[in-house]
């Protein structure tokens, strides 16, 4: 297999963007991608995204986005893994550079969600969960998530207070990145007064759904020093998944597909995860991110709030999490998400992230499909 | 990059399946698959599929069908490009193994279309094409194909009954294939009188929509003769694109994804139009079957309707198409389609076509997404 590199980042602000058509925002990602790495012409594009059919009427992402972009007659397709979709568009990139089939190749993760109202979105959502078993039963994605951080504080003796830090250092870190949804931080004392979504999940558990689109160009790493910006390594790229419905899992506080996609990227990159300088995880709702922490090997079983409350991924933390405001501020647009993570981790590992830099070599993102049953790892390193 | 094989196959019957879901076709369909190979475990799973999400409000396809399949905890991933997602799971499958990220290698077509209303369900096909440009001014991929069918009949001075050959030659394959929704051969006058859907195409001109599920096992050429069925060698596999919008393309009448997927197929597998032995088509429409022989070289320009009339489409012709059905007698369950055609491909090149055999070593199938702006064409070999 061939080495890997990603040369070029772009992304549009998340967020409620009106004036601009699911086809707009991911020409905007690619051309910002495109400039950053000095190109114009790519081999291929892999489109990620979930709802495009639901609340736009359009699929066949891949030809539309290449047509809209002016790419050419290029090789596109598009992949789709629920909220993981982006993360999935990025493995596909990856397998297609690595393979030899592709030298340079554009992957977009794109979500239009403001067109459709949010009764409507939100029931789109529910399709990454299983529609026979659970969303036809009046279950949604706040719903379930209710039920595991119920259940999570039943299990290991924690408030819902204790998941706070997740919030604030989520809005604290996006508060000083120009492309979040949310710009602003958030006290302890706001989170414990904010309104319920599905008890105990507050306004300030869950990310807000939203539109947007972030690009990455990939390579081969040996030609890497090419192009424009100074190179990141994909030193792992790996999927695992688990039952698709939360009741079928032999424990529903812990995230099997998160933990096996994990410990497969740590034996790829040869690392475990104490050499893991920042984890840009799926934190949808702060359950999720307790959850991802434990199953990555970051905090043991039932210490995720713990490992938060000790202020170990903050900034100057131990493990950093949602260092340029993660789902929770920055937004998140579903199968768009993973690719701003990638996004985030190349920011970081170029030292360009400004206010929110960390001192880093090695980073991981994860994205994680429905309520966990798909997840989706990379490991970059500079 | 590595070489890769085809060594395992399984069908479902396409057709009205009343009494399956989307979940239990997929399933048959690979347990048919891993049977055939004598597997009973693989390393990754790729899922095409156009409609799952409007049609049956379930997305997440890959880590579903693992789940439901008892495939463990597998990469499992969706992959789509319209009408064309089948082709377009394969290609990822073939990136799988071809890389060196995987072994064995899982890829699933599968649509389920019964469980909507007919319109619905042509609603919601045309979201291959361009929505906000062509299906939101009331287009629909019947209608599109109406519009090419008239102006091919202006433009090159032929008959609608002149594409009749490519109906009777499909029906009177199909009626010979267990799999087929259509085993009835029809006759041209039947053709002649057959009730118009958009006027030039009448019901024997257009592929019935359906319920179905295909799969084929991958995996190394070096390691094929491990498995239970002669080996079958993918020797080119590809993608291009093309405008989305018909109205957007230089020459309505020309598929230039066609023509460019075909040129990269012939030179990747070193081979020309002259080697091939058979073709499986994209006979949605008989006027994309004529277009698609034209743009792969197989007929000049204009003269596709004179190459079916001169018998040259049929099994003992000189190019044999639908060798099994096509899309037309064995049906067109759209995400599943492309699928269809590998495991047709393969059972020829097997020589286990029974009734429908003919002589091959060479055999080529091409998918089309929308009204052709994607094309996926694979090459297959003994």
């Amino acid at each position: 297999m061939r080495k890997v590199s990603i040369v070029g980042i772009g992304q549009t602000k998340a967020g409620e963007h009106w004036q601009r058509s699911l086809r707009d925002l991911a020409v905007d990602a690619i051309k910002a991608a495109l400039q950053d790495a000095n190109l114009e012409r790519v081999d291929a594009l892999y489109v990620g995204n979930m709802l495009s059919g639901e609340l736009t009427a359009q699929q066949h992402l891949g030809a539309l986005i290449a047509d809209w972009a002016g790419l050419g007659n290029i090789e596109a397709l598009r992949v789709e893994a629920a909220d993981a979709s982006g993360a999935a568009a990025v493995r596909m990139g990856y397998l297609a550079v690595a393979s030899g089939a592709q030298d340079v190749v554009l992957v977009c993760g794109v979500e239009k969600m403001t067109d459709a109202d949010a009764e409507t979105a939100n029931a789109a959502w529910s399709s990454g969960m299983d529609a026979e078993n659970e969303a036809l039963q009046g279950l949604s994605m706040p719903a379930i998530a209710g039920l595991m951080m119920h259940r999570y504080t039943h299990e290991f003796g924690v408030q819902r207070q204790d998941f706070a830090p997740f919030a604030v250092n989520a809005h604290a870190n996006g508060a000083n990145n120009p492309y979040a949804m949310y710009q602003r931080p958030i006290s302890a004392e706001a989170y414990a007064k904010a309104g319920m979504v599905a008890d105990p999940v507050s306004m300030f558990d869950a990310a807000p759904l939203c539109d947007g689109a972030a690009a990455v160009v990939l390579c081969p790493s040996e030609t890497a020093s090419e192009f424009g910006s100074k190179p990141v390594r994909i030193r792992a790229a790996t999927v695992a998944t688990d039952r698709l419905a939360v009741h079928d899992r032999k424990d529903p506080l812990f995230l099997q597909a998160a933990y096996l996609s994990a410990q497969r990227a740590y034996q790829q990159a040869g690392v475990g995860p104490g050499h893991i300088d920042l984890f840009e995880l799926h934190d949808a709702f702060t359950i999720m991110a307790a959850l991802s922490l434990e199953a990555c090997g970051f905090a043991e079983r039932g210490k995720g709030t713990h490992l938060a409350q000790e202020g170990e991924i903050a900034l100057q933390g131990r493990i950093p999490i949602s260092t340029m405001g993660g789902l929770k501020a920055r937004g998140n647009p579903l199968g768009a998400s993973g690719v701003y993570q990638i996004v985030e981790l190349v920011t970081q590992l170029r030292g360009e992230a400004g206010a929110n830099q960390i001192g880093c070599h090695l980073g991981m993102a994860q994205s994680l499909g429905g309520s966990g049953a798909t997840a989706i790892t990379h490991i970059l390193g500079v």
